[in-house]
């Protein structure tokens, strides 16, 4: 017997439907005209949006469980920015057909991070068209607790999470037809987001962003919303052997700057905890590197081993210059 | 001086920043990781999601402040359905290129409505890729007061908001290059959330829905959702003379029951509140009208002026079935 094609609403149902954690603040789930969610009196809610485009954030092959996984964790590293407890998300999607394979693994890997970090997956939309996913994420954070681009002061010590220039490295070798190794590939597609690491620096951090458009665009963003600049020290970022190695063959500190789609924090520590840098690192179980100083002068100074300034060709990618 | 190509963020601040009502539940507005957003206590919050994509919800030469007004519209009026006073959107909008007239026209449509009903914009994402846009909509609902499509019973007066079929004549007239005249026109690109009769049918209707995917296919999720069925009277249906003129020349009753993109809202009223009918509607600002009743047997009947049962071709829009 075959089989009808599959209407919008039965895919929505079977795939999309009951994804992530089962969370008591969900009043009313997936399959009114709204979704119905509790905030606590004492949280306020955060809230971010985020759209992937094939062909632009990913290669249109790209394994859709992968994708599923990644639609959700940029939303939850903009969660983590803020120092937010993630809590529910929202998906709209785009697809030129019903491939009901497709939507199985995709459903599947954003569901299982959904379920890791606690979140529900409240709402949907399922629209025919080219290939893209939006998400929307909601996090609560304790009132008047939210971390902020603004509130770096100079002097603070300027740290990142991770490792940078991973999912760029990965990209390339992918974009040029050469093997990809398994880690490099991993922080391409499977990105972690740092939510634990927010969670920790509420109440720590100065002022704190998530750096996916690259470490030289964001932590603009964040000089110029705390009305400072800083000094980074190159040596001192935190790279993985394989990016440390194209570093050093070329010169060129570009990868691990401004190819972005490094989903980890850039934040800024005052002084009387900068010596808490180890004990965050392992409260939030992810390294921790100091990478600079704020100035009062409102530049951003990048400096090599040899104490001489380094000026980068771009600071980060942009959909409408680099198009 | 030749100006540098506009970057995402400019775009972005230039256009979508500051767009809608100020609130003063706006903690953290666009420009950080996310929105910070306080929810009162004695409310609950309801969300949605929707997608328009070009060339499948709208025809891509659409004029650019309609499809601003429609984008929101769309969102509020699932928050209509559920009784919630609107309060937030985000917006994720995905251009081919940085057409910037284009851009602030699009956001003065949208900002313009944003304004009318209270709502303030305050997240997005730009991207670049094939024409669409997502928009997620946040509303508040006094605890414990959602509608909801369940809960009509048997003997309920079941009622539609406004005209049906307005949208689809237009749409024909367009993709037939036909002329349309200035009321179809409007109800197919600038639609009117119906956001007072949700709040207004809070505590009074059984079940509520919205009728954007065509009467058929909505009324279907809310008698599903209510174990019910119903008795339609065709000759009842509230139809602009554009429409019944057409239903009248070829006999055929989808364009009102299934042509979709009416944002209307469709509800079920206790007998005991069944003479209000009039003062909802001046509450609401609206037409309401009575169509037919709810009835236990678990079936749609549609019926003709004569008592003969009308069998419909199609139930409704649908994205992959359709296609």
């Amino acid at each position: 017997m075959s089989q009808p094609s599959s209407s919008e609403f039965d895919l929505i149902r079977r795939y999309l439907t009951g994804l992530g954690a089962v969370r008591r603040d969900v009043l009313v789930d997936v399959g009114d005209d709204c979704a119905l969610l509790h905030v606590p009196a004492d949280r306020e809610l955060a809230v971010s949006i985020d759209t992937l485009v094939a062909g632009v954030h990913f290669l249109p092959d790209c394994d859709p469980a992968a994708l599923g996984h990644k639609a959700l964790a940029v939303g939850l590293s903009d969660l983590a920015a803020v120092g937010a407890e993630p809590a529910w998300a929202t998906l709209a999607l785009t697809l030129p057909t019903s491939d009901e394979a497709w939507l199985a693994a995709f459903a599947r890997g954003l569901g299982d991070l959904a379920a890791h970090e606690d979140v529900r997956l409240v709402g949907g939309d399922l629209t025919r068209g080219p290939l893209s996913l939006t998400v929307q994420v909601h996090g609560l954070v304790p009132r008047g607790h939210m971390l902020r681009r603004a509130g770096g002061q100079p002097g603070d010590l300027l740290c990142v999470s991770g490792a940078l220039g991973d999912a760029g490295l990965a990209l390339r070798h992918l974009q040029r037809g050469e093997p990809v190794d398994a880690y490099l590939r991993q922080r391409l597609e499977r990105p972690t987001p740092r939510v634990a690491l927010g969670e920790v620096l509420r109440g720590v951090a100065s002022a704190a962003i998530d750096i996916s458009d690259g470490l030289l665009a964001d932590l603009g963003h964040l000089l110029a919303a705390s009305g400072c600049g800083a000094r980074v020290e190159l040596t001192r970022l935190p790279l993985a052997d394989q990016v440390a190695g194209v570093v050093a063959a070329n010169g060129d500190w570009g990868l691990p700057l401004a190819a972005g789609d490094d989903y980890e924090l850039c934040f800024t520590l005052p002084a009387a905890h900068a010596r808490e840098l180890p004990v965050l690192a392992a409260a939030a179980g992810c390294p921790l590197t100091p990478i600079g100083t704020l100035e009062a002068q409102p530049e951003l100074c990048l400096v090599l081993a040899d104490g001489q300034p380094w000026q980068p060709q771009r600071r980060g990618y942009d959909h409408f210059t680099d198009a």
